[in-house]
């Protein structure tokens, strides 16, 4: 067996499990991995060790590890910290494959449970033993049925079988999800409650899902984001194998990233770098709690797809209408019937008028139902197909969701969306493999993603840095100052404004002349800080003699303000006019790694937030889309009679920017240009900053 | 019996009920109303008119309406086109006092159709009946029993008795509702589906409701307004009863507004400006559709609150993490435990860390549970709570949810929000009153609306317009141009940039002197529609004598360009500048009345559809509010270090605009002042134009 072949089996679906601490006592939460095994058919050996008992729930009982006879898959610590730690420590030496930990109070719990977590890093590390948790509530599958869990939601009297597999962050959600589901005919393949990931992640799980023939689906359940590689890595394969990777994840206010942050003891990270993330490698992250469970229907051995319009058929008028304002809101177009189904549909009594096909006045019968979605699924210009349900759905399941089950599997995206609480169809529509949907939300979400959601962006090759490039990142080695900054840049690629060092006020009119008028000056100091308050910048100078006059100005003044400075001469850059003020900002994120921002310039965008983040690096194709994304961008992109900007210009230099994603540029943690002015015919740098660590 | 009193009996609670045009075909449509209504329990008496039978369900059957005994208190047509309208008139005639109309194919169904309703709009006038539809699917009330209505939804075995009164222009998605409410425990009082509004609107309805001991709560099912001005006084008076009124919209989507449109046969109306009439009116509207059934509960008996700090407790970690993002999103903070709650949790060995008090590790006894709720309720640093419930609402549902039923009816907003699928715990908490929650976007959503809601505005008072302004009005008879709209907004009170037309070029140069330089100069004629590109504005001129030779050179450039053009002259306007330039618009929308709009001028503002709208007049507070909800306005309400601009010249420049609401104006459908420069001492129009019919 594989190593791979051999951590899954242990994880999912182990032969022999040994319980530490496992409890008879049915009050307590210790007792649970037992009873829920049993309870769900567990066909293996359990073992449980309680020094204190010779037998439990009628299974014999060990005294410790060590005595515990032949080879254990997997053993479930159910003991609080040191004593896990130890346990953890004896299974590792008895040579357990995987162990999980219930209990929490390591990282989770300041920092005392950190110095313990520690321990755990190094029992991994020493012994090689595979650890899920500490603080997971266990992991289960439904087929074979191997519950080993603490979870009271497995206190359910059937666990449903299905194809989708959840792994999360929260333990308490496991059951929330789980009992969604049940409700509307959706069972799971594995559950597994990460905990505080010392050694397994999200990630490394998630791979293994990848290659499981009972998944079909990976939903995640998050909270941070601990090994973003080995999880953008998964999701690309689970891609490739057509299975698709759902997340919801916490944090998308200020105080939902600090709870995260405290609940998890982890970072939350910035909630649009995790939206990058999922951009880049193809995860399709939900909004709406539900939709984790409603919407990998939809997308499961689906073929990416650009098209946008949707056909939309119905039994209810408002209904539908509901499901399609809310598509509508999600950027989806709904297109009309072909003319072949309005002639189909008109001696029958049905006219169509207006964009959706309601069916209501012909007592939806099935032959017209099936008929009419056969002919939208066959019309080339719409690219999917939804059908909402009314009443019918309720009282005659059988009748209104019989001409509907043929079209599972349909070439083309197709979903049902019911407006009644109607359970039984729910069920029968999802059996059947057909995409079904009980709120107008989470179906529009879920088209939403089928059509427009992301599909793994290839990772763009990083060239080696040039030696110009080296050179401008060595001359920052002690720290960037503007002129080095906006050196590094040009080296990278991206046209800065014309500038000239020079060490004295006379020079400064010969400065002039080369660089061209007007200019800029700006006093050369490490010793200020802020130039401008101490009045040395000097903005919009016509020509080399004004120039000349200022910045003996300048100096009399910054010398006065500041006599103990060290003067390094004068900045002389030409003044430059744009369309448009972008600002670039590269930064290394701590869980997803290194991002670019594009944003419009200025005090409005700021206050509008609007702004495009990517994992860097961008190619320019990834580039014109962050450009798009940024609405306030439009000026430039030719908006009324607007004067267009070179905005091929502007993504050649936001990839080029992004190329601080070399591992080569690792030490810089950030770096912002700020302007980029966007002009008719090119971009030019004014003025930027380089932050080391 | 009073009018009022009667028409709600015959409509909600008839004794005598006819049915024209019944079946005894159970598989048509024409069969339910007698079928629901003795399946419900209705008590009162059923008269089937069908002229081919002797009887129907056992119920003898009358030839014709005119052979109808007695009084009829409610007739429901099931008859289409002229029959119906036919039957209405004999209706009339016979002295029903309310009939419904089931059939659609009026105004819903093009040019035809609505001279058909034509003709119901006629008979209504001439005999006084009153009239449900057409294209009503009934109307219900669950105590007395009295389903009179052909909607298949009422084919359930029971009919569960509540408190919320649903009116609907869809008469489909009542089924929607009613089996949603059903599964989780609530039922309705009475049921409408008002269909294309005739005679009985939404408005009337809802008015009614008002003073209906039977109804808590109002919820509307929108596709359009037809009697604003009605359902502006229902919601008042139902905010003063106590009673919420809430309300879903289709529409947010250009489709959904298309969609609702040929759906209805009515116009849509703008999504901005019905949110402004719910605000005014102090009607919550809602996002989700779920919402509809789920919010009400939190909102009934509920004094306005203005803060909005929730504290939140739970035994869920993951769970509460979701509904305090939801929460933020929303725009409520979250706010930590007391000390005393924090002292008296420790001993029992709960830490509260962070802001969430989570009572897991205490296994949530239930003494635990109800006195941490006691402690959060009593506190008066925040202004609701929130208790999140995990697994044990889905296996313990008497132990979990026990704890939490003392608190229904409490002084503070407390809402109880479930992780899992937990019916039975749904039922219970609402059968004992206590908000409860199955979604957490649900519940952030009724949290948002119960604390930062809207509640009725005071409509402000409209003062006479007074001579200058009368005169000003009358100057525009004939349609305004710069010069009078300008004069029309400065007599209303808005301040103008200082200006004066001369007749011709010669007096330029003592105009430029009587209004202070640098001016505007702009060619007068109403031969000329653009100006600026006919070569008739010229910017910025420094003084008197340059003006006078622009005025010359514009004279030659227009009579070249338009020889024909009749000249009237020039307007030498000062020139002002502004830390801001805003757009202020005024409209009367087809369905709200009388609007006003404020936004930022420029482009960024236009592509960002940065604007507050609100029915018109506001008073200078409510402008003040639309101030503040405009974003890129932020630049002068105190940015960073930028200068302050004069908010309150603003406010009151806002509030003398919105005068134009006034019915003196009532030939004015539109008026726009772009730009209203925003000084840091004033506001200033520059421009405008008024769009009279």
């Amino acid at each position: 067996m594989s190593v791979f072949a051999s951590l899954f089996a242990s994880l999912f679906e182990p032969k022999r499990v040994a319980l530490i601490g496992a409890s008879s006592d049915e009050r307590r939460t210790t007792s649970r991995p037992q009873r829920f095994l049993r309870k769900h058919g567990f066909t293996g050996e359990i073992l449980p060790v309680n020094p204190g008992r010779a037998e439990i729930f009628g299974v014999k009982a060990w005294k410790a590890i060590d005595e515990l006879p032949g080879e254990i898959d997997h053993a479930y610590i159910l003991l609080n910290g040191k004593d896990a730690v130890a346990a953890l420590a004896a299974c590792g030496r008895r040579g357990v494959k995987v162990a999980s930990i219930l209990a929490g109070g390591f990282a989770d719990a300041g920092a005392a449970g950190a110095s313990l977590q520690d321990e755990l890093v190094e029992i991994v590390k020493q012994t090689g033993i595979r650890l899920v948790g500490p603080n997971s509530i266990g992991t289960v599958s439904t087929e074979p049925p191997v519950a080993l869990t603490a979870n009271a939601a497995f206190a359910v009297d059937k666990l449903r079988t299905g194809n989708w597999g959840l792994v999360s962050q929260s333990g308490s959600l496991i059951g929330a999800l789980l009992s969604r589901a049940d409700a509307r005919g959706i069972g799971f393949s594995r559950l597994i409650s990460v905990g505080n990931e010392v050694d397994l992640k999200v990630g490394e799980i998630a791979d293994l899902l990848v290659d499981d023939p009972k998944t079909k689906a990976i939903l995640l359940f998050m909270e941070t984001l601990r090994d973003g590689e080995r999880l953008a890595r998964a999701a690309r394969r689970a891609h490739a194998a057509g299975k698709p990777m759902v997340a919801y994840k916490l944090g998308r206010s200020d105080i939902g990233q600090e709870l995260a942050k405290s609940h998890t003891g982890a970072i939350a990270g910035s909630d649009a770098t995790f939206d990058a993330f999922c951009r880049r490698h193809g995860i399709a992250r939900v909004s709406m709690f539900e939709s984790l469970v409603d919407v990998p229907a939809l997308l499961v051995d689906r073929p990416p797809s650009r098209g946008k319009r949707v056909a939309v058929a119905t039994t209810t008028g408002g209904g539908a209408a509901m499901v399609v304002d809310n598509m509508a809101m999600a950027g989806l177009d709904i297109v009309g019937p072909p003319q072949e189904l309005v002639d189909w549909l008109k001696p029958l009594g049905i006219a169509c008028e207006g964009k959706l096909v309601d069916l209501t006045l012909a007592g939806a019968k099935p032959e017209i139902v099936s008929g009419t979605i056969e002919r939208l699924l066959a019309d080339d210009a719409n690219d999917a197909a939804i059908f909402v349900v009314g009443s019918s759905a309720q009282f005659n399941p059988e009748l209104a969701i019989e001409p509907l089950l043929r079209f599972a599997g349909s070439k083309k995206p197709f979903a049902v969306a019911l407006t009644p609480a109607a359970e039984k169809s729910l069920a029968l529509l999802t059996a059947a493999g057909v995409p079904a949907f009980r709120h107008p939300e989470s179906c529009a979400e879920a088209m939403a993603l089928c059509l427009l959601g992301p599909t793994p962006q290839p990772e763009p090759k990083l060239a080696e840095p040039s030696a110009a490039v080296r050179a401008a990142l060595a001359a920052g080695r002690a720290g960037f100052d503007e002129r080095t900054a906006t050196a590094l840049f040009a080296a990278l690629g991206v046209p800065v404004a014309k500038s000239m060092a020079v060490p004295d006020a006379r020079r400064v009119a010969a400065a002039v002349a080369e660089v061209g008028a007007p200019v800029a000056l700006k006093i050369l100091s490490a010793d200020i800080a802020h130039k401008t308050e101490a009045g040395g910048v000097a903005l919009g100078l016509p020509d080399g003699q004004s120039a000349a006059v200022a910045a003996r100005d300048m100096e009399k003044r910054v010398t006065a303000q500041a006599p103990a400075a060290k003067l390094d001469g004068f900045l002389v850059q030409k003044m430059e006019r744009g369309l448009a003020e972008v600002i670039l900002g590269f930064r290394r994120d701590p869980l997803v790694g290194p991002t670019i921002t594009v944003g419009l310039g200025g005090v409005l965008a700021e206050i509008y937030k609007d702004a495009a983040t990517r994992l860097a690096p961008v190619d320019e194709a990834e580039a014109l889309q962050m450009i798009n994304e940024v609405k306030g961008l439009a000026t430039i992109r030719g908006y009324r009679n607007l004067p267009k900007g070179d905005v091929a210009a502007l993504a050649r230099a936001i990839s080029a920017f992004s190329a601080l994603a070399h591992p080569a540029f690792a030490a810089v943690s950030e770096a912002e240009i700020n302007p980029l002015l966007v002009q008719n015919d090119g971009v030019v740098a004014v003025d930027g900053l380089v932050v080391t660590r």
